[in-house]
């Protein structure tokens, strides 16, 4: 690969000569920003070998490097060996962002190419402005990897399905009205829309070209009497066909959204969102019309879960909640006994999950990390290279299922024997996090940036960080990661940050990574809900929807208070009420043992999380 | 007062009648935007008769408005009362800001007036852009309050000193250089200042000419070489003049700033704040010159205290709370003893503070407020209508001074008798929030917005709010309240954050506020502080400066978990350590006893902190 990875890079370089381009950016991204994206459009893998789900590439005549985040530090350490790219690694000190080491590397007249559709409109305006600083200049429409990647797959084209009302809660019509009414309040007249979960979400459509997400190619343009959805034809139809003529949407071809946008008759300003369409979208309409910078009305109605969706994630849940209980139980009762590896273990995890009632897919792949591969926080296992299980140390198990009335993700770290003080340490504080933001009371208007450290103290306090977010929003039967919602603790100035309202759903999946050693995460997910509203205000809460145990092997209460046995406590008798009756009696007697109760013995609490901070010491 | 209030807004409206303005709004503002303005400046006051330090009246030809913060609901509902004067609760549900008021109430081609040096840039600005859109228009060039209110008190005019370099740590010349580095930085060639406490602080002087701040009228303007100081000519002193001329300073008079601004030959663009600026600077600037907004440098350089006033400001802190100590143990001797008002408690303590070494002045009135009035959040106690103290209840002491060598801010909530179960499960949480947040410990590159709810969650857990910030920046031996750094959970939008940095100092000070029961708050100051660096990155933490005893007789430890005990004691043991030598023996006798370690009874946690949330109820 590392060979094949620099023939490629010389032979894009060749390219690059050729159209008199110094640098060439490439994203990870498909048209859409979608998670995952197709082989199509995996040219940043093509091209560095580095399969994380984040990175940019960036090319010059004598070097490359590659920007990534901090779930991939490790993994791509591993993977850009030998291929002569260098390792960027994002918001660490002194490590530059793109446009910064574009700006210190490039000179007075040079160029740097991309294909704009790939690229953000906030990046590529960010790079246009930068290199405009240097004086050098940007080139947007080279697809240069159509001329160097001869085998390139076409585009994925599945059919595409309608979601009934009593699934998705609320029919089209009733909500293109409702995007319309937040349309008027943004000061615009048409909405243009690209991003495909939103698109699903505002026509109750579902689509299959994305992996996990199901999702359809496509874009869309909201005038004040119509909803345009350009589509692949091969995923049109008899029963979308009829959908969209009764609510008011005209199909057109996928391709055609260009020729659309360049010759359509405005009579207004377009919204469109600068964070979510392509730099090549956002030069199209700007060349065109007025246009209005704003989140689409879209994506805060797609968050906010209605009751339909609600009622249907709390069973689906319940049933995703079960089958990772029963894995559990087969993994502890046959870990020594047979061979299970990194691989078999998912594949027996992803096995009971699809004879689940109503599952369609799985939500992403199965993340299943023994040992020091659980250090690298989107591991996949590899066939040929995965590690077999052995009765000792811990698996760390990240999965989740598209099924139809809900999208799950959980994840657990799996104590398969004996395991270190510090290992114990690491996991209790990490339960610690995970209860302390679970039981959350906060007034209206919090956001995650509110929260996030209630997650995360426990850790803090013992000088330990876990690079990446404490929660995501989560789609219904869509995308598993999605806005405006959050759970972060980093300040970026201007940001902007979403509310918490009654209704969002969220992760809440704190951890703990050591590198070469072994990585520890253990996550719920939360639906937003109101509490009490007195004349302090709103108070909010949230409701948890996973019910899986957190292992009590792990969990060592001399690094807990008594609040927090008792939350833990107060979890497992959840769990074991709600799910036993799914279980085979095996599995309950098993279930009830590991749910029991464990006592609050007031042990001397460690002197590191003790009273020396804010006193004794000098400044 | 009220009948005099309603003549003067009669009068008032005559003149606004004469201008043909339709609504005249005027701020709390001196020309500075001082937190203490002197009465030349009270037109606010003089037309409302509203005592509170923040409010912005708005009156129209048949209305009139008072907008003021959650610190003085309570005592603005009381001291409007009468005047035909609406109270409008800033931030409250449904009630609308002031330029939303006039966008409602005003109609095409009305004006609003206002005296421009004393509305900030920023909301000149805002009310301009919102007024446009429903075509009224602003006049920002008129004091009305000139007109009508005849007896008004001249210009306050106090020598200014100069502070040596032993007490400042750096000298004039090292600042002005490194805030020409950061001017050159943020790509401006000028630096406009009116923040006084910037001016004071850059150039090292101290002045008379508002209550508490230790800072003189002034302007200041910043070239390549020069600095420009327009100040009161009764002001100036020999001393002034000479350390002027070692600097390169040159002065010239207050009021010639405005023609200065006018006239100057500017050979680039002026640095300046639109959130300190007054509206009338920035249009004279803007009329001549280009300009960048933008923090001042100084006001990042002033708020991390260097070494020496670190050093200068823990040994100033040290004897101010041996002050406070004495204070709480001569009222608790003393209290049914004697008779003592809210006023003489106050002025026992302010004499304590004024035998202190160094002492120069309070550096904000006293607050003493006793039962029911320590709801109101800034209360002053008037001779005439204050309260006696009464073996029972708390009282709550807010207070502080201005020494050689520091500022102090102060708050304990004093038992003085029996008190309620309520009383002591508020008191005891607030307690809980303050030593959670003085032993946060978190990354570099935390703002306050971060770490608020350290401080609040074990109030919002009871469903329990203040209507305040947590914590605010404090000044050297400047004003008590200082940017940019604070403690506040709000998310406002596109708003600035400060991270939190070593030898940056804030409060600490939750409470809990029962209108027309009683008030709870304690506070203590802390320095943030570097602490273990390692690859996870920079953990910060604080270093509490204020040594206070927290009343043990208002703690329940049934509402603490055992770290919180562990951590009341901790800083009790360290009270103690630290300020026993410079008590008399029996001071020091009962401080041993309030001091003394709290049992950690395991009890039964309340239910109410319990286990409920996040699991069983529905969404």
């Amino acid at each position: 690969m590392r060979e094949k990875v620099r023939q490629r890079l010389e032979s894009l370089r060749k390219e690059m000569e050729k159209e008199g381009v110094d640098f060439y950016l490439i994203s990870s991204s498909d048209f859409h920003h979608s998670e995952y994206v197709h082989d199509h459009f995996k040219v940043r893998q093509y091209f560095s070998g580095f399969t994380g789900s984040n990175g940019t590439l960036v090319v010059g005549r004598d070097m490359a490097g590659l920007w990534t985040d901090g779930r991939y530090f490790v993994q791509a350490g591993k993977e850009l060996e030998g291929t002569g790219i260098t390792l960027f690694p994002m918001l660490e000190e002194g490590v530059p962002d793109i446009p910064q080491f574009l700006y210190e590397n490039m000179q007075e007249g040079q160029t740097l190419g991309f294909d704009g559709r790939t690229v953000s409109c906030r990046e590529g305006r960010r790079l246009e402005k930068k290199l405009a600083a240097r004086k050098a200049s940007v080139r947007f429409t080279l697809d240069l990897a159509e001329r160097v990647w001869r085998d390139r797959p076409p585009l994925p084209c599945h059919e595409v399905s309608v979601l009934p009302v009593d699934i998705s809660g609320r029919s089209a019509g009733d909500k293109v009205r409702e995007v319309r009414e937040g349309l008027q309040k943004a000061g615009a007249d048409y909405l243009l829309l690209s991003r495909l979960d939103d698109l699903m979400w505002l026509l109750n459509i579902r689509g299959g070209d994305v992996s996990y997400n199901p999702v359809a190619l496509c874009y869309g343009f909201l005038s004040p009497d119509r909803v345009y959805l350009f589509l692949q034809s091969g995923a049109v139809t008899k029963a979308l066909e009829e959908h969209a003529e009764g609510n008011g949407v005209v199909i057109r071809g996928y391709h055609e959204i260009w020729d659309f946008l360049e010759h359509y008759a405005y009579s207004g300003r377009v919204l469109l969102d600068e964070g979510s369409i392509s730099y090549a979208l956002f030069q199209t309409v700007a060349g065109q019309t007025g246009y209005v910078n704003g989140s689409s009305p879209t994506e805060l109605l797609k968050a906010v879960k209605n009751q339909t969706e609600l009622a249907q994630m709390e069973e689906v849940y319940l049933r995703d909640s079960v089958q990772l209980i029963k894995f559990i139980y087969w993994l502890k009762q046959n870990i020594g006994k047979q061979e299970i590896t990194e691989v078999s273990a998912a594949a027996c995890l992803d096995g009971l999950r699809r004879g689940a009632e109503g599952f369609l897919d799985l939500s992403f792949p199965t993340i299943c990390a023994y040992g020091e591969n659980a250090a690298m926080m989107h591991y996949q296992a590899l066939p040929e290279s995965c590690k077999r299980l052995e009765p000792r140390g811990m698996l760390l198990v990240d999965s989740g299922g598209q099924y139809i009335g809900g999208t799950t993700d959980v994840t657990r770290t799996i104590v398969l024997g004996e395991i270190s003080e510090e290992m114990k340490m690491h996991f209790t504080r990490t339960a610690v996090g995970l209860l302390q933001l679970s039981h959350a009371r906060f007034l209206y208007g919090c956001t995650g940036r509110n929260l996030d450290i209630l997650a995360r103290q426990p850790l803090w306090e013992m000088g330990v960080d876990y690079k990446c977010g404490t929660g995501h929003g989560i789609g219904y039967m869509l995308n598993v990661h999605e806005g405006p919602q959050n759970i972060r603790w980093r300040y970026f100035p201007g940001a902007e940050e979403a509310v918490l309202r009654a209704g969002m759903v969220v992760s809440n999946e704190p951890g703990v990574y050591r590198e070469g050693c072994y990585g520890i995460r253990t996550e719920n997910i939360m639906a937003v809900r109101e509490e009490e509203k007195n004349g302090d205000g709103q108070f909010m809460g949230f409701h948890t929807l996973t019910y899986v145990p957190i292992d009590r092997e792990a969990i060592d209460t001399a690094y807990m208070q008594p609040i927090d046995v008792e939350r833990l406590n107060g979890y497992h008798r959840e769990v074991y009420r709600r799910t036993e009756k799914y279980l085979i009696e095996e599995e309950r007697k098993w279930l009830s043992e590991v749910t029991a109760p464990l006592p609050c013995h007031l042990r001397q609490v460690p002197s590191s999380f003790g009273s020396q901070a804010g006193t004794g010491k000098k400044v």
